[in-house]
């Protein structure tokens, strides 16, 4: 299921702790996202890209753009319970991080695009999102706005300036969005000073209580599927509404994925509260009791949430500083719309 | 009125134009724009007011900051008819550009803001806008948010963060944006070929026909109040539903403010579609014969329209690049929104 878990054991990270944690299975985020080998990573990919993806015009009411849902001016997300889109339209899901959202084994919650390339598509053709009714309806005024051209012609060449090579360029961005160097990386890398004790305790009860088994380091999520709520028989459930959403069933239609979603990162989890799919959980302290409760069927003290909440706080990286894009004009005219 | 007109007349524009244009009529944009007494402009200001400014967590859904509908991205506005605010809300009118505003002689169509900084409390609290109940729920918002106190402290040192800092910031943010060195403003200095010929027309008829009138440079609107529309008896007026709102006499409550409004600078006017206060005329030469109709009871010819177009395309300046702010995290909780 997960790779890196697989690793050999090379040596241990030197705690001082109870339990002796094998270093191999505690790395640092790579610095870089690997890209696929149909779409490598280029500066002018990721400055069409960043364009895009700042721009509000291809949606329905020309109000919604990637960054209104996933701001990388905050952790990525909108710090809602679900996002709002055209026309003040909610969906079912928390809009999750775009932050190292290229580690993902998936996208979406319920995995359903196997890339960040498919992935890009999806919220531009949803009502609740960004409205519009296909996607070449988007490319169209795309199209239409003259100052693009040379962006894509230097990211691809001639003629192009297709849905495929917006998405590319989209997913180019977003793969530099990565947030290395977390308090828990300069520890990785031998730092013993960068997590406070508190964080130390947190980080091994994170790993006593079998949190490592979906959330493995470097990326602490987003490498695998998982049942969620595993165990149902408890408060938190009817709480939050857990079983509402059939997750990835949605998707396959087998029996199996019912309730399964893929595994968050959480990697800069203290700036993406509300938390769960439904967001419908308000803080990271509650989040953790919830999840001790319906993933491990456990109980977990203050003192242990504390902690384990101190070690999360430790996975917050840092943010690439970014140039804001200028967007090209519709010169003298505006888009119709509604 | 317009104290930049009654400059003595120092010189001539070789235009080689059948009207000699005194060079004194026809200046450059200022660089930086003046800041009042009791504000003047510092980094740590401006460094604020950026962050708040692009801050959608003030905004009852958090979803609407300041530069959701005055997006410094595009030309200072949407490209909308009118803005779309929490919920998908709309207004009555088009939001007009934040770049060069602090040059305005008054904020909003009608004016009923003197200074930025008061203009800045408007949308806050504007049902249809940001949607929060009060200025100082969202400042308590802003309160809650441990990262803001460094800026505000920085900005204007202890016990700072009230509603009237926080308009301060942003008021100073919003005076860097400044669009100097349009082709017109090289013109101005001395480049003649900064124009096109067809632009050179273009400013000769624009000067020929009377919009100096109430559009004039350097600025080209936005230092006075004028009645619009002026001449009623025509297609335009009921086309474009233009005697629907009272203007600024909402405002003042007196009849001679009746369909008065804060004349719009023509700076980026190519950026800006759709246009007027309404935002019901959809392309730039369209404006340009409503204009002569309306105002100055006048028909242009087809030529006439395309040399004035040349011309207002070079008054599109050149946009500073600007750093994209981080905004400080609410850690492990988020705000209510709704």
């Amino acid at each position: 299921m997960n790779t890196l878990r697989t690793l050999a054991l090379t040596g241990l990270l030197g705690l001082g702790l109870n339990t002796p944690l094998a270093a191999a299975d505690w790395p640092a985020l790579p610095e870089v996202a690997p890209a696929p080998a149909d779409n490598p990573t280029t500066e002018a990919k990721v400055e069409l890209g960043r364009m895009l993806y700042f721009d509000p015009r291809f949606s329905a009411t020309g109000t919604v753009s990637c960054n209104s849902c996933h701001n990388v001016m905050l952790g990525g997300e909108d710090n809602r319970p679900v996002s709002m889109g055209v026309h003040g339209k909610t969906g079912g899901r928390s809009a999750p991080t775009v932050w190292n959202a290229a580690f993902n084994v998936a996208q979406f919650w319920d995995g359903r695009a196997a890339t960040l390339e498919d992935q890009a598509k999806g919220p531009v053709v949803n009502p609740v999102e960004m409205g519009m009714s296909e996607l070449e309806q988007a490319m169209d005024r795309v199209r239409a706005i003259p100052g693009y051209r040379q962006y894509f012609e230097r990211a691809f060449g001639a003629d192009a300036m297709t849905v495929d090579n917006a998405a590319r360029a989209v997913a180019a961005y977003e793969r530099t969005l990565i947030t290395p160097n977390s308090p828990y990386d300069r520890f990785a890398k031998g730092d013993k000073k960068a997590l406070s004790a508190q964080q130390r305790r947190g980080l091994e009860t994170f790993n006593a209580v079998g949190c490592t088994a979906c959330h493995a380091a470097p990326t602490f999520g987003g490498t695998l599927f998982m049942k969620f709520p595993t165990f149902t028989d408890n408060e938190y459930v009817k709480r939050y509404d857990f079983m509402a959403d059939a997750g990835r069933f949605a998707v396959t239609g087998n029996e199996s994925d019912r309730h399964v979603f893929r595994v968050p990162t959480l990697r800069n989890i203290a700036l993406t509260a509300p938390y769960f799919h439904n967001g419908a959980v308000r803080t990271l302290d509650e989040a953790v009791r919830v999840m001790a409760k319906t993933q491990l069927n456990r109980g977990l003290s203050d003192e242990e949430v504390k902690d384990i909440v101190a070690f999360l706080n430790a996975l917050t990286g840092e943010f690439p500083e970014q140039s804001m894009p200028r967007l090209p004009a519709t010169p003298g005219w505006a888009f119709e719309v509604r």
